[in-house]
């Protein structure tokens, strides 16, 4: 249980995140669609590939008590932004490992059952290898904000035979205060696309 | 844990509850907000005003294993949905109370930790009932479909000094198969106001 | 001049319009970002490919004065639906034909300056077609429901060298009423691809 | 006829306007939506209350050949990019005028048939002054980004019984190029307030 989030909801509000400058963040309305696609169990393995700010691993660390997060990023300096979001929330299931992905995932541990692939290229690339070691009745989950990423997303769930494919494009307006007045600001749409590896 | 839905992430999907014709549901998407605005611990007691088919208060009995849901609902055949979805996912912490609010909420039994009123029309009233039973640090989340209840929930707020004000319109878009194409239908837009009572 | 509609903007009110049960209506909204993504003249010849209600014919004819609308049908009575709110609108540049695209493209007496097609199976073929009838500086306008339609319409876009592509999703919310009450209900989100034939 | 935009339809695209760092644009999609429901005669006479950039100006010049535009800006220097975006679109019957509504609404010329407003604050002085001088059958449309401004305008509609009142919030993805990468951005939501003074 985490003194700064006791809650057993997702949901923690974006500014209890430690950021950096340019480092992207998965708006809080965004992370509760994707932590619910993603459908944790306690003693889940997660694999977090582009994880950013961390914010979707910290939510996970928090719900997958038994389990486990590996937060797999490029940058040096973004890993760490990772591990201090985790001390924050006083985790210690969560493994921030460096590389770059798809070369790195070969060499990671244990084989999840649950993967979050955040943005990124090379998704074709990146999804054969992640299919290899997703656990059978695994799921998968892919957020793409480029038309590109959408086709090859697609194309490639298609030839991995992913089951139960779901596309959703959240598209959450918030109100949100300038100066002394309310406005709607709209998060910018994603595509969350996300299946089943047949058990 | 119910051999239904084993996972610690809500986002539960529609078609594993019972319905009836005409019978609200809450979207699982739409619930997904809900619940993180909701922001549950494990033993909350959360109100659940105008339960309809009980999608939340499952979600919600799920993860509040040492907690609590009093589900309100008018009509005594909706009652009776929301029993059958409770037994569907082995749910005995939920406890279904058929009445009227305001009226009825006097006579709850426990206070609530979380409230959560999903639509209805007399926002004021009901919104003043729940403010003295919510104890201290409750949270409360009110959806609107509609302008005018967008005014009276945002006019109640500010009376009841509801802290932490937070505006919400989600109007996620899901890819859903017609014939044998697949088209982007959007989830109606709500408004989703959420707040805190003071310590 | 239309008595029923004496402006120079478009944008008639759905209720202006006849209509037939299951017959495809362009709601206002869209129609006014599909007249903007045409980008008529006075006297442009438009191609309305898979015209439906008539809707775009209509708003199209009364903004190109000394130019031609060729709504294309494959249902005859539909075709009949176009011809009666042509007549109520009092326009005589608006020619309906009853066909099936691509295959009655050739047979189209004038080559067109903008082509709208909405909605539609054959994306690839009926693009080839129009595409060696597009006058120079032409434009063309798709509209698509559908992600395969998505990827169909943007790779021959590609493959056909459409200049300036615009890759627009309208996603309007209107009040409405539903008994006493006003809700927000969403215009299901299409996809608006344009682009330009070089000069 | 002018020769940047020589098109009978509204939308041209926003890199055609002169810009001032700070200063609003309506973008191209929300601006086809509001000349669809502000309803422009040939000679109609618009006000354009808070007109920033001038592009609804310069849109609706185009429009209403034998009309006028007068657009009221608070800011001198940004009434100078008015004219400066009416000039490089040959327009000589648009009227800039530098004042401050409601209180330089009394002193202009010519009563108009459509009004616009564009943002703003008193709202509801704004809207009695113009009211009085909107002639019958007059079109009223009033746009606001913040819940504040739309209760205000809402509450003034019905004061000042406003006839087919109708509310749209438009929210338009657009994709959009960043690096060699093409994402969907959205457009931040506003609501469009529009009705009619009765004959």
């Amino acid at each position: 249980m985490s003194a700064l989030w006791p809650y057993v909801t997702p949901g923690i509000p974006d500014h209890l995140f430690e950021r950096l400058p340019g480092i992207p963040l998965s708006q809080r309305e965004v992370r509760l669609l994707l932590l619910g696609y993603l459908r944790l169990r306690a003693d889940s393995v997660l694999w977090d590939i582009g994880a950013g700010t961390g914010t979707i691993a910290v939510e996970a660390g928090l719900l997958c008590r038994q389990g486990k997060v590996i937060a797999v990023e490029r940058d040096p300096e973004v890993a760490q932004l990772i591990q201090t979001n985790c001390d924050r929330f006083e985790l210690t299931n969560i493994e921030v490992t460096v590389g770059s992905a798809p070369d790195c995932l070969s060499q990671l541990p244990e084989s999840p059952d649950c993967v979050l692939i955040e943005g990124g290229r090379s998704f074709k690339e990146i999804l054969q290898s992640i299919w290899k070691r997703l656990l059978p009745d695994g799921r998968i989950v892919v957020t793409v904000g480029s038309l590109k990423g959408l086709y090859a997303v697609s194309e490639a769930f298609a030839e991995l035979q992913v089951r139960n494919i779901e596309v959703a494009q959240p598209a959450v307006n918030r109100l949100e205060t300038r100066g002394n007045q309310q406005f709607f600001a709209a998060i910018d749409p994603i595509f969350v696309l996300s299946g089943d590896k047949l058990g």
